[in-house]
């Protein structure tokens, strides 16, 4: 009898492995490593009605592959939303999927060829690069500074590959606003050079806008998409303003690019039930009020943290203070060996992620990433005194 | 300025067209063609009661990436249907994933490598063809009897294979129960002997069951995985018992596959809200008695059908009766072009699927498949008339 010992798997599955974070379950432990929502600011009871209703009314068609009336309300709210950052596409040109990170699968199968290379910022968000990686990408990775991703390297280097008739990369994989994990914006500048680079060279941008409406200062600036609508995916979601768990998000693309998402997802619409309970909440509550407050919350929150690694760490660290999103980053001014750091902060009962799960070289740059929107003001008050305990540990 | 003209998308992208089936949506029109459930059996009142409770006692946990406590009870819950046909796999066996469809893409894109062979039955489910050829693998097909897949000539050619040391089929594709498109049932001694190949010869048996729930007669045959559990990924799903707008399925396999599952997945669960939502719908009522009206409801849409096809085409047709499921297939006696077929009862008023859609030689071999769950009664006495009045006209 034959097993499965010898059998050939996916041969991208080894290098793709998943960063797990944190599994500590213990009722005190603070978690400042998840990139998730404060639970206290879930709108339950909005979304409770919703729901009913959304069952009651539209349950007949939303129940069926193709979906009920959300499947055309969700695109022209989300148009809604995004004329603030240039981008008016049609409602056919966004198209819902199961939340940024489908989003961010598809458009890379449908770029990518097994070895084909995609260029990516330094640090970046692991779960991108394990998506290009199962699709069989090579990634490189391209310095930041405080204004974002350097562009006259990324310039440098596809002509040098012009000149000598090597292959281009696929695509540019951007955070524009609050990068995660740098918490670092893109400047309005450096947005037009890059998408002048897509349409000169002819490569995509997936510009991941996942953070966008998480915005502390109320100050807009125009997408990437803007500037070369062609060359560019805008990605976004629901799960940073109404939760993850209803997996919704969207993909707003050329029309040429939304036909082959169309048939990457087989004629069949995104969770339609989903869709009919998020649009009907959209619809029955007022969102710009709901919103308003979770940026207040989460402001407050990241003032909180700000203030604490202050008291705890003042001359030790610099803050990279983000204008929005769920992340900030500090970085310690003496080399530090943050993975050690990071270990011994989880003994101390407060996990953090150190920068080696977002460098490409697996060099950690000194950097660790803070969440500060999963947990309390007072938590996070705790869990920076808790990273000092550990800072100390690892320093004696 | 470059363009994106000469830009090299996936290379199998064009080879996996979606089959589209119509969109015709005049108010007379009536769908034979769409698998699709009775609109008028989903269980509206019980999925709103079940999604307000949801959302206000679950919310919390259930709008994280990581869910709530459905995301233990559906595998438990899945795990006491299985029971019947020979499969007691322990909860952590059992995934849940968004659809019967994501199902079979995340594990053909484990076991599949470009240019891999995988193997299906002739005819067979174009939406996994379309996967499997997204995924790069290379399809062969074999031939079905009344029994189902013909087993012997897998036999020879995996052992044809194994003795010129050949490449042998990363799995074999299969649908045991009311097959889509034939609406055969596998017999007990095919579903042994295919397991007993898997072990043999050392690879995976992907056990399609969608349908399994809607059984017309009550007695139950032992699942493929039941033969070889390591060597079968067995797939289910809520869209033919709940709705497909719910997009929840799962896959039962071994820890070894589960492990890749997890790893494809990026540690994320499926849509956790609509888990809990689904989760409180079969806690808070009596599951089986509304699964025994749906299947009367089926078997009465299906017993309906029959009669008018014997009416309308008696003497002309042989029809596959199936136990359960949604479709039936009807095979023409004389040699009959079924496209042309098809696309005269488009104008007449009625969708079929003619049998090009399934075959992969493109050979209709005659037949025609109708989908008897999503049409009233009524419907399907119109439609078999109007499909009367094609077939007359295409043999004028």
């Amino acid at each position: 009898m034959s097993t499965l010992h010898s059998y050939e798997y996916n041969q991208f599955l080894q290098q793709s492995k998943t960063i797990g974070g944190t599994t500590n379950s213990k009722e005190n432990h603070i978690h400042l490593s998840f990139g998730f929502p404060y639970s206290k600011r879930f709108p339950l009871q909005q979304l409770s009605e919703a729901s009913s209703k959304a069952a009651l009314t539209q349950g007949h068609t939303a129940l069926h592959y193709y979906g009920g009336p959300s499947v055309k309300q969700l695109p022209q709210w989300v148009r809604g939303r995004l004329r603030r950052i240039g981008i008016d596409a049609p409602p056919e040109q966004i198209r819902i999927l199961s939340g940024a990170a489908q989003a961010i699968e598809i458009v890379a199968r449908i770029l990518v060829n097994i070895g084909d290379e995609v260029w990516v910022e330094n640090p970046s968000f692991f779960g991108a690069i394990r998506i290009f990686k199962l699709a069989g990408a090579k990634i490189r990775s391209f310095e930041m500074d405080r204004d974002g991703l350097l562009i006259e390297p990324l310039r440098k280097e596809l002509e040098l590959r012009r000149a000598g008739g090597q292959a281009l990369p696929k695509f540019v994989y951007t955070m524009p606003n609050y990068q995660n994990p740098m918490g670092i914006t893109l400047s309005v500048e450096r947005r037009q050079a890059l998408a002048d680079l897509a349409k000169e060279f002819g490569i995509y941008i997936i510009e991941d806008d996942a953070y966008l409406e998480l915005n502390f200062t109320g100050e807009w600036l125009p997408a990437i998409y803007s500037f070369a609508p062609e060359h560019v995916v805008h990605i976004g979601t629901f799960s940073k303003i109404i939760g993850p768990g209803v997996r919704l998000g969207w993909a707003v693309a050329s029309p040429a690019m939304q036909r082959y998402i169309q048939q990457f997802m087989g004629g069949s619409e995104t969770n339609p039930v989903m869709q009919e309970i998020v649009s009907t909440f959209l619809q029955d509550n007022d969102f710009e009020r709901y919103l308003a407050g979770l940026i207040a919350c989460y402001k407050e929150h990241r003032d909180v943290m700000i203030a604490s690694l202050n008291e705890q760490f003042g001359g030790v660290i610099d803050i990279q203070v983000p204008s929005g999103g769920f992340f900030l980053t500090i970085r310690f001014r003496q080399p530090t060996d943050v993975a050690k750091l990071s270990a011994e902060a989880e003994k101390q009962g407060v996990s953090v992620l150190d920068g080696t799960a977002f460098y490409l070289d697996k060099d950690g740059r000194d950097v660790v990433r803070l969440c500060f929107t999963y947990c309390s003001p007072e938590q996070i008050r705790q869990g920076i005194e808790r990273l000092r305990l550990a800072y100390d540990q690892v320093r004696a």
